[in-house]
C-alpha cells in the first residue's frame, strides 16, 4: 500500500513504465465493455496513440512500434485512455470492427479455463473471421 | 506473429509465466463488465485462486501471496477465467462488492487521460467507501 499520493490522488498524468520502458495496455470495447486484448507500450506509441487517436503498441517480439491494425485492416479508434491508481496500466476505450485477435477471433480471450478440469480449457467463442485471408501478404 | 499452434489453438491450458514467473490477470466485473483492476499471479497464487474461488494475487511490493480483500472485505468470487492467445495474460470473471480499489473506488480505473491536454487526467467516477474505515488496523 505504498502510497504516493500525486500519482493516486492527482491528476497529473504520470505513466510509469517498468524497467523495460513499456507500460501494459488493455483494449476494451467501449461500446460492449468486452475485452478485447492486452498488449505494451512504451512511451513513443503511447503519444503516438493519443496524437493520431488510434492504438499503437510496441512489439515486444517484433520489437518495434506497431500500430494495431495495420495489416489485417482491424484497427481501434481509441475513445479514450484510462488509468488506474499507481499508474502503471492504461485501458484503452475503443472503437472497432469485428475480429481483433490475429488468430481469427473477436477478442484474444476465446478461452476459458475448465471448471472441473483446470488444466484443460474450453473454447468461449468462434472465429468471426479468416486470418489467412486478413494476413495474406 | 510468432505461432506456436498448441498454445493459441489447443486446449491444453500452459499458462506462460514471465522472467519473474508472474502472469498478468485482469479483473473483470462479470455483470457490468467493468475492468475492477489488474495484479499478477504467480504458478501459487493461480493454483490457490482456482482451488479456493477467490481471488489470489502476488504481491510484488510486499513480495507475498495476496488474497483479495482479506483485510478491507472486498473479496472477489471468481466466475470464470480467461486465457489470452499465447496465454500470457488472463482474466478473472469476479462477482463483488462496491469498492475494490484501495484508494476507495470502485475500479482502479477512477480518471481518464485529458483529451485536450494529454498531460492531465480527469476524473470518472467517485470514491464508494471510506478506505481509512476498510484498512485501519
Amino acid at each position: 500500500m505504498a502510497a504516493d499520493k500525486n500519482i493516486e490522488e492527482g491528476l497529473e498524468f504520470i505513466p510509469k513504465f517498468d524497467n523495460n520502458g513499456l507500460i501494459t495496455a488493455i483494449a476494451q470495447d467501449s461500446t460492449t465493455g468486452q475485452i478485447l486484448m492486452v498488449a505494451y507500450m512504451n512511451k513513443e506509441a503511447l503519444d503516438m496513440t493519443i496524437k493520431t487517436g488510434f492504438a499503437t503498441y510496441y512489439s515486444r517480439s517484433r520489437k518495434e512500434l506497431w500500430k494495431k491494425g495495420v495489416q489485417s485492416g482491424h484497427v481501434q479508434k481509441v475513445e479514450q485512455i484510462l488509468v488506474d491508481c499507481d499508474q502503471d496500466c492504461l485501458i484503452l476505450k475503443v472503437s472497432v470492427d469485428e475480429g481483433q485477435c490475429h488468430v481469427g477471433y473477436n477478442s484474444c480471450f476465446y478461452r476459458a479455463v475448465n471448471k472441473t478440469h483446470p488444466d484443460a480449457l474450453v473454447f468461449t467463442a468462434q472465429k468471426t473471421y479468416d486470418p489467412n485471408e486478413a494476413y495474406k501478404k
